[in-house]
Protein backbone atom coordinates (compact mmCIF):
# COMPACT_ATOMS: atom_id res chain seq x y z
CA UNK A 1 0.00 0.00 0.00
CA UNK A 2 1.38 3.17 -0.83
CA UNK A 3 1.59 5.85 2.26
CA UNK A 4 2.44 9.74 1.90
CA UNK A 5 5.67 9.15 3.02
CA UNK A 6 6.47 6.67 -0.19
CA UNK A 7 6.49 10.59 -1.91
CA UNK A 8 9.53 11.75 -0.60
CA UNK A 9 11.20 8.86 0.07
CA UNK A 10 13.82 7.47 -3.03
CA UNK A 11 14.13 4.24 -1.80
CA UNK A 12 10.06 3.60 -2.53
CA UNK A 13 10.11 4.73 -5.99
CA UNK A 14 6.40 5.55 -7.13
CA UNK A 15 5.66 2.85 -10.23
CA UNK A 16 6.23 4.14 -13.51
CA UNK A 17 3.06 5.20 -15.53
CA UNK A 18 2.74 2.92 -18.65
CA UNK A 19 3.48 5.80 -21.03
CA UNK A 20 6.94 6.00 -19.25
CA UNK A 21 7.60 2.89 -19.73
CA UNK A 22 6.54 3.18 -23.24
CA UNK A 23 9.00 6.00 -23.78
CA UNK A 24 11.84 4.58 -21.88
CA UNK A 25 11.74 1.50 -24.76
CA UNK A 26 11.75 3.73 -27.26
CA UNK A 27 15.14 5.26 -25.72
CA UNK A 28 16.63 1.93 -25.16
CA UNK A 29 16.27 1.28 -28.88
CA UNK A 30 17.44 4.22 -30.34
CA UNK A 31 20.54 4.14 -27.99
CA UNK A 32 21.42 0.83 -28.46
CA UNK A 33 20.63 1.48 -32.16
CA UNK A 34 22.94 4.88 -31.47
CA UNK A 35 26.14 2.83 -30.02
CA UNK A 36 26.12 0.32 -32.84
CA UNK A 37 25.92 2.54 -35.46
CA UNK A 38 29.59 3.82 -33.86
CA UNK A 39 28.41 7.48 -32.93
CA UNK A 40 30.30 7.47 -29.59
CA UNK A 41 29.17 6.96 -26.26
CA UNK A 42 27.50 10.23 -25.33
CA UNK A 43 23.97 11.39 -26.58
CA UNK A 44 22.09 14.62 -25.06
CA UNK A 45 18.53 14.79 -23.92
CA UNK A 46 18.08 17.10 -26.85
CA UNK A 47 19.04 14.80 -30.01
CA UNK A 48 16.92 12.13 -28.35
CA UNK A 49 13.95 14.72 -28.26
CA UNK A 50 14.80 15.27 -32.36
CA UNK A 51 14.46 11.77 -32.72
CA UNK A 52 11.58 10.60 -31.31
CA UNK A 53 10.08 13.84 -31.54
CA UNK A 54 9.20 15.13 -27.91
CA UNK A 55 10.08 17.69 -25.44
CA UNK A 56 13.74 17.55 -24.44
CA UNK A 57 12.51 17.83 -20.37
CA UNK A 58 10.13 15.38 -20.96
CA UNK A 59 13.39 12.99 -21.71
CA UNK A 60 15.70 14.53 -18.70
CA UNK A 61 12.45 13.89 -16.61
CA UNK A 62 12.06 10.35 -17.53
CA UNK A 63 15.62 9.64 -17.35
CA UNK A 64 16.19 11.18 -13.84
CA UNK A 65 13.53 9.07 -12.76
CA UNK A 66 15.25 5.97 -13.47
CA UNK A 67 18.34 7.65 -11.53
CA UNK A 68 20.53 8.41 -14.41
CA UNK A 69 21.62 12.09 -14.85
CA UNK A 70 23.39 13.85 -18.18
CA UNK A 71 26.21 15.79 -17.37
CA UNK A 72 26.27 19.82 -18.81
CA UNK A 73 27.51 20.29 -22.44
CA UNK A 74 28.39 16.23 -22.36
CA UNK A 75 25.13 14.14 -22.17
CA UNK A 76 24.33 11.19 -21.08
CA UNK A 77 26.85 8.43 -20.99
CA UNK A 78 24.59 6.21 -23.66
CA UNK A 79 25.76 2.18 -22.19
CA UNK A 80 24.50 4.10 -18.52
CA UNK A 81 21.04 4.74 -19.86
CA UNK A 82 20.89 1.32 -21.49
CA UNK A 83 21.63 -0.34 -18.13
CA UNK A 84 19.44 1.90 -15.98
CA UNK A 85 16.67 0.95 -18.50
CA UNK A 86 17.14 -2.67 -18.48
CA UNK A 87 17.01 -2.48 -14.85
CA UNK A 88 14.67 -0.61 -13.62
CA UNK A 89 11.58 -2.18 -16.54
CA UNK A 90 13.13 -5.92 -14.99
CA UNK A 91 14.67 -7.02 -17.95
CA UNK A 92 17.41 -8.83 -15.46
CA UNK A 93 14.42 -11.21 -14.00
CA UNK A 94 13.21 -14.17 -15.66
CA UNK A 95 10.52 -14.89 -17.58
CA UNK A 96 9.32 -18.21 -18.66
CA UNK A 97 5.95 -18.13 -21.71
CA UNK A 98 3.83 -20.08 -23.63
CA UNK A 99 2.48 -19.32 -26.33
CA UNK A 100 -1.01 -20.19 -27.43
CA UNK A 101 -1.88 -20.30 -30.88
CA UNK A 102 0.11 -22.15 -33.27
CA UNK A 103 -0.56 -20.53 -36.36
CA UNK A 104 1.88 -18.50 -38.08
CA UNK A 105 1.88 -15.40 -36.07
CA UNK A 106 2.40 -18.14 -32.93
CA UNK A 107 4.98 -20.06 -35.18
CA UNK A 108 6.76 -16.46 -35.96
CA UNK A 109 6.70 -15.55 -32.14
CA UNK A 110 7.94 -18.52 -30.87
CA UNK A 111 10.91 -17.85 -32.75
CA UNK A 112 11.68 -14.35 -32.62
CA UNK A 113 14.97 -14.64 -31.58
CA UNK A 114 15.09 -10.86 -30.11
CA UNK A 115 13.39 -11.62 -26.57
CA UNK A 116 16.10 -13.49 -24.99
CA UNK A 117 17.83 -10.09 -24.42
CA UNK A 118 14.45 -9.02 -22.18
CA UNK A 119 14.90 -11.87 -19.78
CA UNK A 120 12.18 -13.56 -21.56
CA UNK A 121 12.15 -17.35 -22.94
CA UNK A 122 9.53 -19.41 -24.70
CA UNK A 123 9.16 -22.89 -23.12
CA UNK A 124 6.52 -23.98 -25.23
CA UNK A 125 3.20 -23.86 -27.60
CA UNK A 126 -0.52 -25.21 -27.77
CA UNK A 127 -3.08 -25.05 -30.03
CA UNK A 128 -7.00 -26.16 -29.12
CA UNK A 129 -6.72 -27.68 -33.13
CA UNK A 130 -6.09 -31.23 -33.11
CA UNK A 131 -4.76 -30.60 -36.85
CA UNK A 132 -1.45 -28.94 -35.52
CA UNK A 133 -0.98 -31.10 -32.22
CA UNK A 134 2.40 -33.02 -32.44
CA UNK A 135 3.66 -30.82 -34.79
CA UNK A 136 7.25 -29.33 -34.40
CA UNK A 137 7.08 -25.31 -34.36
CA UNK A 138 10.45 -23.62 -33.53
CA UNK A 139 11.70 -26.88 -31.60
CA UNK A 140 8.64 -26.53 -29.49
CA UNK A 141 6.24 -29.79 -30.09
CA UNK A 142 2.47 -28.37 -30.16
CA UNK A 143 0.36 -29.35 -27.16
CA UNK A 144 -3.16 -29.23 -26.63
CA UNK A 145 -4.73 -26.18 -24.94
CA UNK A 146 -5.58 -28.42 -22.25
CA UNK A 147 -2.30 -28.88 -20.90
CA UNK A 148 -1.67 -25.24 -20.28
CA UNK A 149 -2.42 -25.18 -16.31
CA UNK A 150 0.38 -28.58 -16.45
CA UNK A 151 2.72 -26.48 -18.74
CA UNK A 152 2.46 -23.33 -16.55
CA UNK A 153 3.38 -25.43 -13.42
CA UNK A 154 5.35 -27.89 -14.62
CA UNK A 155 8.00 -25.03 -16.52
CA UNK A 156 7.26 -22.34 -13.94
CA UNK A 157 5.70 -20.08 -16.98
CA UNK A 158 4.77 -16.28 -16.05
CA UNK A 159 3.74 -15.04 -19.61
CA UNK A 160 0.99 -16.14 -21.56
CA UNK A 161 1.09 -14.97 -25.33
CA UNK A 162 -1.97 -15.40 -27.26
CA UNK A 163 -2.13 -15.58 -30.76
CA UNK A 164 -5.38 -17.06 -31.62
CA UNK A 165 -8.37 -15.88 -33.11
CA UNK A 166 -10.68 -13.37 -31.38
CA UNK A 167 -13.42 -15.81 -30.37
CA UNK A 168 -10.79 -18.28 -28.70
CA UNK A 169 -9.02 -15.70 -26.72
CA UNK A 170 -11.21 -15.27 -23.64
CA UNK A 171 -11.24 -18.86 -23.33
CA UNK A 172 -7.85 -19.16 -23.28
CA UNK A 173 -7.13 -16.32 -21.15
CA UNK A 174 -9.63 -17.14 -18.90
CA UNK A 175 -7.68 -20.66 -18.60
CA UNK A 176 -4.25 -19.00 -18.12
CA UNK A 177 -5.87 -16.86 -15.32
CA UNK A 178 -7.13 -19.97 -13.32
CA UNK A 179 -3.32 -21.54 -13.79
CA UNK A 180 -2.22 -18.92 -11.99
CA UNK A 181 -0.99 -16.27 -14.63
CA UNK A 182 -0.47 -12.76 -13.82
CA UNK A 183 0.51 -11.53 -17.69
CA UNK A 184 -0.98 -11.90 -20.59
CA UNK A 185 0.39 -10.57 -24.22
CA UNK A 186 -2.22 -10.97 -26.75
CA UNK A 187 -1.90 -10.21 -30.08
CA UNK A 188 -5.78 -11.66 -30.29
CA UNK A 189 -7.74 -8.78 -32.50
CA UNK A 190 -10.91 -8.59 -29.59
CA UNK A 191 -10.38 -6.91 -25.85
CA UNK A 192 -10.71 -9.72 -22.69
CA UNK A 193 -11.89 -9.72 -19.43
CA UNK A 194 -9.00 -10.55 -16.66
CA UNK A 195 -9.15 -9.76 -13.00
CA UNK A 196 -7.60 -6.82 -11.67
CA UNK A 197 -3.91 -8.29 -10.90
CA UNK A 198 -3.65 -10.01 -13.68
CA UNK A 199 -1.91 -7.36 -16.53
CA UNK A 200 -2.62 -7.73 -20.50
CA UNK A 201 -0.73 -5.87 -23.03
CA UNK A 202 -3.06 -5.81 -26.44
CA UNK A 203 -0.55 -5.66 -29.26
CA UNK A 204 -2.08 -4.10 -32.24
CA UNK A 205 0.03 -4.71 -35.09
CA UNK A 206 -1.61 -2.36 -37.30
CA UNK A 207 -0.53 1.01 -34.44
CA UNK A 208 2.91 1.02 -35.96
CA UNK A 209 1.14 1.56 -39.60
CA UNK A 210 -0.88 4.40 -38.31
CA UNK A 211 2.41 6.33 -37.96
CA UNK A 212 3.24 5.65 -42.05
CA UNK A 213 -0.60 6.20 -43.22
CA UNK A 214 -0.06 9.62 -41.72
CA UNK A 215 2.98 10.36 -42.97
CA UNK A 216 1.97 9.05 -46.48
CA UNK A 217 -1.55 11.41 -45.95
CA UNK A 218 1.05 14.47 -44.61
CA UNK A 219 3.72 14.38 -47.84
CA UNK A 220 1.20 13.11 -50.37
CA UNK A 221 0.19 15.72 -53.40
CA UNK A 222 -3.57 16.39 -52.96
CA UNK A 223 -2.69 15.96 -49.32
CA UNK A 224 -1.10 19.36 -49.20
CA UNK B 1 6.65 25.38 -46.23
CA UNK B 2 5.16 26.42 -43.66
CA UNK B 3 4.64 29.92 -42.83
CA UNK B 4 3.83 31.88 -39.77
CA UNK B 5 0.54 32.29 -40.90
CA UNK B 6 0.02 28.20 -40.87
CA UNK B 7 0.38 29.00 -37.08
CA UNK B 8 -3.43 30.94 -37.10
CA UNK B 9 -5.03 29.40 -39.67
CA UNK B 10 -7.53 26.52 -38.95
CA UNK B 11 -7.44 25.15 -42.22
CA UNK B 12 -3.33 24.64 -42.51
CA UNK B 13 -3.26 22.51 -39.72
CA UNK B 14 0.16 21.86 -38.18
CA UNK B 15 1.42 17.93 -38.64
CA UNK B 16 0.43 16.05 -35.52
CA UNK B 17 4.03 14.80 -33.49
CA UNK B 18 4.67 11.27 -33.44
CA UNK B 19 3.71 10.72 -30.12
CA UNK B 20 0.56 11.81 -30.55
CA UNK B 21 -0.15 10.17 -33.52
CA UNK B 22 0.76 6.91 -31.25
CA UNK B 23 -1.31 7.95 -28.64
CA UNK B 24 -4.52 8.44 -31.03
CA UNK B 25 -4.28 4.62 -31.89
CA UNK B 26 -4.46 3.84 -27.97
CA UNK B 27 -7.87 6.09 -27.99
CA UNK B 28 -8.82 4.35 -31.27
CA UNK B 29 -8.41 0.73 -29.99
CA UNK B 30 -9.91 1.38 -26.59
CA UNK B 31 -13.02 2.76 -27.98
CA UNK B 32 -13.23 0.37 -30.07
CA UNK B 33 -13.40 -2.03 -27.25
CA UNK B 34 -15.42 0.37 -25.33
CA UNK B 35 -17.91 0.07 -28.42
CA UNK B 36 -17.46 -3.57 -29.13
CA UNK B 37 -18.66 -4.30 -25.09
CA UNK B 38 -21.65 -2.32 -25.21
CA UNK B 39 -20.32 0.73 -22.89
CA UNK B 40 -22.65 2.92 -24.34
CA UNK B 41 -22.12 5.49 -27.11
CA UNK B 42 -20.51 8.05 -24.74
CA UNK B 43 -17.03 7.70 -22.73
CA UNK B 44 -15.20 11.00 -20.68
CA UNK B 45 -11.79 12.48 -21.14
CA UNK B 46 -10.54 10.89 -17.69
CA UNK B 47 -12.18 7.43 -18.12
CA UNK B 48 -9.67 7.41 -21.40
CA UNK B 49 -6.93 8.69 -19.28
CA UNK B 50 -7.15 6.07 -16.37
CA UNK B 51 -7.58 3.18 -19.13
CA UNK B 52 -4.02 4.47 -20.23
CA UNK B 53 -2.56 6.19 -17.59
CA UNK B 54 -2.12 9.29 -19.15
CA UNK B 55 -3.37 12.97 -17.89
CA UNK B 56 -7.29 14.12 -18.81
CA UNK B 57 -5.76 17.40 -19.92
CA UNK B 58 -3.59 15.66 -22.51
CA UNK B 59 -6.60 13.71 -23.64
CA UNK B 60 -9.03 16.35 -24.01
CA UNK B 61 -5.53 18.25 -25.76
CA UNK B 62 -4.81 15.79 -28.44
CA UNK B 63 -8.55 14.99 -29.28
CA UNK B 64 -9.57 19.21 -29.30
CA UNK B 65 -6.20 19.10 -32.31
CA UNK B 66 -8.05 16.63 -34.76
CA UNK B 67 -11.85 18.51 -34.34
CA UNK B 68 -13.27 16.49 -31.52
CA UNK B 69 -14.77 18.32 -28.20
CA UNK B 70 -17.07 16.83 -25.54
CA UNK B 71 -20.04 18.17 -23.98
CA UNK B 72 -19.56 18.79 -20.06
CA UNK B 73 -21.02 16.33 -18.00
CA UNK B 74 -21.61 13.59 -20.71
CA UNK B 75 -17.94 13.49 -22.24
CA UNK B 76 -17.23 12.40 -26.05
CA UNK B 77 -19.54 10.60 -28.23
CA UNK B 78 -17.14 7.59 -28.93
CA UNK B 79 -18.15 7.27 -32.44
CA UNK B 80 -17.03 10.59 -33.13
CA UNK B 81 -14.20 10.11 -32.06
CA UNK B 82 -13.42 7.07 -33.46
CA UNK B 83 -14.55 8.39 -36.98
CA UNK B 84 -12.40 11.79 -36.43
CA UNK B 85 -8.97 9.67 -35.87
CA UNK B 86 -9.90 7.38 -38.63
CA UNK B 87 -9.90 10.36 -41.18
CA UNK B 88 -6.59 12.43 -39.95
CA UNK B 89 -4.87 9.91 -39.40
CA UNK B 90 -5.56 9.02 -43.54
CA UNK B 91 -7.00 5.40 -43.08
CA UNK B 92 -9.58 6.72 -45.51
CA UNK B 93 -6.85 6.68 -48.06
CA UNK B 94 -5.58 3.16 -49.67
CA UNK B 95 -1.95 2.00 -49.31
CA UNK B 96 -0.63 -1.09 -51.02
CA UNK B 97 2.35 -2.77 -49.53
CA UNK B 98 4.72 -5.58 -50.24
CA UNK B 99 6.31 -7.98 -47.84
CA UNK B 100 9.51 -8.62 -48.50
CA UNK B 101 11.17 -11.30 -46.24
CA UNK B 102 8.55 -15.04 -46.77
CA UNK B 103 9.77 -16.33 -43.37
CA UNK B 104 6.71 -16.92 -40.40
CA UNK B 105 6.87 -13.22 -39.60
CA UNK B 106 6.39 -12.38 -43.23
CA UNK B 107 3.60 -14.82 -43.57
CA UNK B 108 1.89 -13.51 -40.14
CA UNK B 109 1.88 -10.30 -41.79
CA UNK B 110 0.51 -11.13 -45.17
CA UNK B 111 -2.30 -13.28 -43.59
CA UNK B 112 -3.03 -10.93 -40.95
CA UNK B 113 -6.88 -9.75 -41.31
CA UNK B 114 -6.96 -6.83 -39.85
CA UNK B 115 -4.90 -4.13 -41.75
CA UNK B 116 -7.95 -3.63 -44.44
CA UNK B 117 -9.74 -1.38 -42.03
CA UNK B 118 -6.75 0.88 -42.33
CA UNK B 119 -6.64 1.44 -45.96
CA UNK B 120 -3.58 -1.32 -46.09
CA UNK B 121 -4.09 -4.28 -48.29
CA UNK B 122 -0.89 -6.65 -48.86
CA UNK B 123 -0.56 -7.01 -52.74
CA UNK B 124 2.53 -9.54 -52.93
CA UNK B 125 5.73 -11.08 -51.16
CA UNK B 126 9.08 -11.51 -51.90
CA UNK B 127 11.73 -12.76 -51.19
CA UNK B 128 15.87 -13.92 -51.91
CA UNK B 129 15.88 -16.95 -50.64
CA UNK B 130 15.57 -19.44 -53.80
CA UNK B 131 13.78 -22.03 -51.60
CA UNK B 132 10.88 -20.15 -50.95
CA UNK B 133 10.53 -18.97 -54.78
CA UNK B 134 7.08 -20.24 -56.15
CA UNK B 135 5.21 -20.71 -52.56
CA UNK B 136 2.12 -19.74 -51.78
CA UNK B 137 1.68 -17.60 -48.41
CA UNK B 138 -1.61 -16.19 -47.91
CA UNK B 139 -2.93 -16.32 -51.34
CA UNK B 140 0.50 -14.50 -52.95
CA UNK B 141 3.04 -16.24 -54.84
CA UNK B 142 6.35 -15.85 -53.44
CA UNK B 143 8.52 -13.95 -55.98
CA UNK B 144 12.33 -13.03 -56.17
CA UNK B 145 13.68 -9.62 -54.25
CA UNK B 146 14.85 -8.20 -57.60
CA UNK B 147 11.12 -8.14 -59.14
CA UNK B 148 10.37 -5.53 -56.35
CA UNK B 149 10.60 -2.69 -58.41
CA UNK B 150 8.90 -3.87 -61.24
CA UNK B 151 6.29 -4.66 -58.27
CA UNK B 152 6.24 -1.94 -57.13
CA UNK B 153 5.25 0.15 -60.11
CA UNK B 154 2.86 -2.22 -61.60
CA UNK B 155 1.19 -3.11 -58.23
CA UNK B 156 0.97 0.58 -57.01
CA UNK B 157 2.93 0.08 -54.16
CA UNK B 158 3.49 2.61 -51.64
CA UNK B 159 4.67 0.62 -48.59
CA UNK B 160 7.04 -1.98 -47.96
CA UNK B 161 7.06 -4.70 -45.01
CA UNK B 162 10.96 -6.19 -44.29
CA UNK B 163 10.29 -9.08 -42.31
CA UNK B 164 14.27 -10.28 -43.40
CA UNK B 165 16.87 -10.39 -40.68
CA UNK B 166 19.10 -8.03 -39.90
CA UNK B 167 22.04 -8.13 -42.28
CA UNK B 168 19.67 -8.16 -45.74
CA UNK B 169 17.25 -4.96 -44.46
CA UNK B 170 19.46 -2.63 -45.61
CA UNK B 171 20.21 -3.82 -48.90
CA UNK B 172 15.92 -4.28 -49.37
CA UNK B 173 15.36 -0.72 -48.15
CA UNK B 174 17.67 0.63 -50.86
CA UNK B 175 15.59 -1.56 -53.59
CA UNK B 176 12.50 -0.14 -52.05
CA UNK B 177 13.75 3.43 -51.98
CA UNK B 178 15.35 3.11 -55.19
CA UNK B 179 11.67 2.26 -56.72
CA UNK B 180 9.99 5.34 -55.13
CA UNK B 181 8.48 4.05 -52.04
CA UNK B 182 8.40 6.63 -49.54
CA UNK B 183 7.53 4.68 -46.16
CA UNK B 184 8.97 1.56 -44.77
CA UNK B 185 7.67 -0.56 -41.92
CA UNK B 186 10.55 -2.77 -40.03
CA UNK B 187 10.42 -5.59 -38.43
CA UNK B 188 14.14 -6.67 -38.81
CA UNK B 189 15.84 -6.30 -35.12
CA UNK B 190 18.36 -3.33 -37.12
CA UNK B 191 18.69 -0.29 -37.89
CA UNK B 192 18.57 1.22 -41.62
CA UNK B 193 19.45 4.63 -43.70
CA UNK B 194 17.19 6.50 -45.95
CA UNK B 195 16.59 9.51 -47.30
CA UNK B 196 15.01 12.22 -44.85
CA UNK B 197 12.08 11.89 -47.26
CA UNK B 198 11.14 8.86 -46.91
CA UNK B 199 9.64 7.54 -42.93
CA UNK B 200 11.06 4.19 -41.83
CA UNK B 201 8.61 2.80 -38.44
CA UNK B 202 10.68 0.57 -36.66
CA UNK B 203 8.57 -2.38 -35.17
CA UNK B 204 9.77 -3.71 -32.07
CA UNK B 205 7.89 -6.68 -31.19
CA UNK B 206 10.12 -6.92 -27.46
CA UNK B 207 8.33 -2.95 -27.04
CA UNK B 208 5.01 -4.62 -25.90
CA UNK B 209 6.80 -7.28 -23.49
CA UNK B 210 8.57 -4.02 -21.48
CA UNK B 211 4.84 -3.14 -19.88
CA UNK B 212 4.56 -6.96 -18.77
CA UNK B 213 7.86 -7.39 -17.24
CA UNK B 214 7.32 -3.86 -15.21
CA UNK B 215 4.48 -5.44 -14.04
CA UNK B 216 5.69 -8.73 -12.94
CA UNK B 217 8.50 -6.44 -10.99
CA UNK B 218 6.44 -4.51 -9.41
CA UNK B 219 4.17 -7.17 -8.41
CA UNK B 220 6.61 -10.26 -7.41
CA UNK B 221 6.72 -10.92 -3.59
CA UNK B 222 10.86 -10.13 -4.15
CA UNK B 223 10.16 -6.74 -6.04
CA UNK B 224 8.40 -4.76 -3.50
Amino acid sequence: MRTMNDRGSKDAKRPLRRAHVVRLMHYYHLLREWIGRGNGDTVSSSQIAEWLELDDTLVRKDLAAIGVRGCPRIGYAAAEVIDAIHKNLGFEDQHRAIVVGAGRLGGAIAAYPGFARYGLTIVGIVDNDPDKLGQDIAEHRVLPLDALPDLVRERQVDVVILTLPAEAAQDAADRAVTAGIRAIWSFAPTSISVPPEVKVRHEHLSTGFAELAYHLKQTSPEGK
